[in-house]
Parts: C-alpha cells; sequence; structure tokens
C-alpha cells in the first residue's frame, strides 16, 4: 500500500521577505536533498493561494513511497538526516509532517 | 493552470468513538454531495496513519479542478453549499481549506 509524507509549512516570521528566503532555499537546498532519499518515487511541492479559512500554511509537499517500509527505510537514512538537518535550519519549527494513506 | 482545493480535518473531541462517526459520516454523507459539484475532476480522501511532528490532523482531502476559473464556480455553486452546510454539521471548526496550486 503506498503511502505519502505530507509536509506542511508554516508561514516565517519576517514578511515577504523571508518567505521568499524560505521558498528560495527549500527549492535550492532542500528539495536537491529530498530527491536523494531512497525509495522517494515522487514529490509534488504546492504554494498555498489563498485560504478559505483561518491558516497560516503557506506550502505543502506530498512524498510518495510503496509502502510503510519503504518509507520508514528512508526516514532511517543518511539522505533523510541530511534532508532533515537542512529543513530545520531553512523553517525552525514551522513544519507539521504526517505519513498518510489514501483511503481506496 | 490546476488547481486543488486542500482539506486538512483536525481530531475532533470525543475519543475514537467521536472520530469514527466523522469519519462514517464523511463518507456517507460528505463524499457523495462533494462529487456533485460542478468541476470537480478529482478527489483523493486520505487517512493520517502517523504525526511524526505534533499535529491533530487526522484526515485530508485534495479535490482537483481545471483551474481558478473552475473553482470559483464551483465555489459558488449551489452543490458546493450544500456539501458546506454539511461540513459545518459533522466537523464544526475543524477544517482548514486552502487553494494549492503545485509548482513547475
Amino acid at each position: 500500500m503506498p503511502v505519502t509524507l505530507l509536509a506542511l509549512y508554516r508561514r516565517p516570521d519576517g514578511g515577504v521577505e523571508a518567505l521568499e528566503t524560505f521558498q528560495r532555499r527549500y527549492a535550492e537546498e532542500h528539495a536537491p536533498l529530498m530527491r536523494q532519499v531512497p525509495g522517494l518515487r515522487s514529490m509534488e511541492v504546492s504554494r498555498v493561494q489563498q485560504a478559505l479559512t483561518e491558516s497560516d500554511i503557506v506550502m505543502t509537499c506530498a512524498m510518495a513511497f510503496d509502502g510503510r517500509a519503504e518509507l520508514d527505510a528512508a526516514l532511517a537514512s543518511d539522505e533523510m538526516r541530511a534532508a532533515g538537518r537542512n529543513i530545520r535550519a531553512i523553517a525552525p519549527g514551522l513544519l507539521t509532517l504526517l505519513v498518510v494513506e489514501r483511503e481506496p
């Protein structure tokens, strides 16, 4: 059963400049690190264009794996540890990270 | 440019029973109402299996539309109003609703 690692990023303090810096570092540093993680099948980054309820989420990323075992191996990998260190540096305290499974 | 309406549902008060009631009413009442919304291209419901950071999100639903104009028409439709009334009844105050656009 495929599983998805769903990352939700909250807006950083510091206005438009801080948001642009986060988005640039995400694209230039974090995405390339994530793409090296073993077992990653796809990675879809989306920007929030509008919040229809109160929300401070500004970006999402859905990362697909073939199954829970493959995700667990990925989470334990050196490549994921490097990606984790990077995201804690560029988005400290701004990440919600969920394992989700699509309903049949 | 396709757009997605991303719904994030927080855990209801009331333990496992309240969560199961929400999930049952979502599947039996809300999903059929949403599927009638004009312009909806696909609808992916996912359950949160694990939160790797602190989070009270238990379910997500990604609803795809062909573009912003199609989404706006959907949001203004009688069918969406009916779906909105339903979700406010079965998940009061538990919904975060975002318009997201995938990065190229």
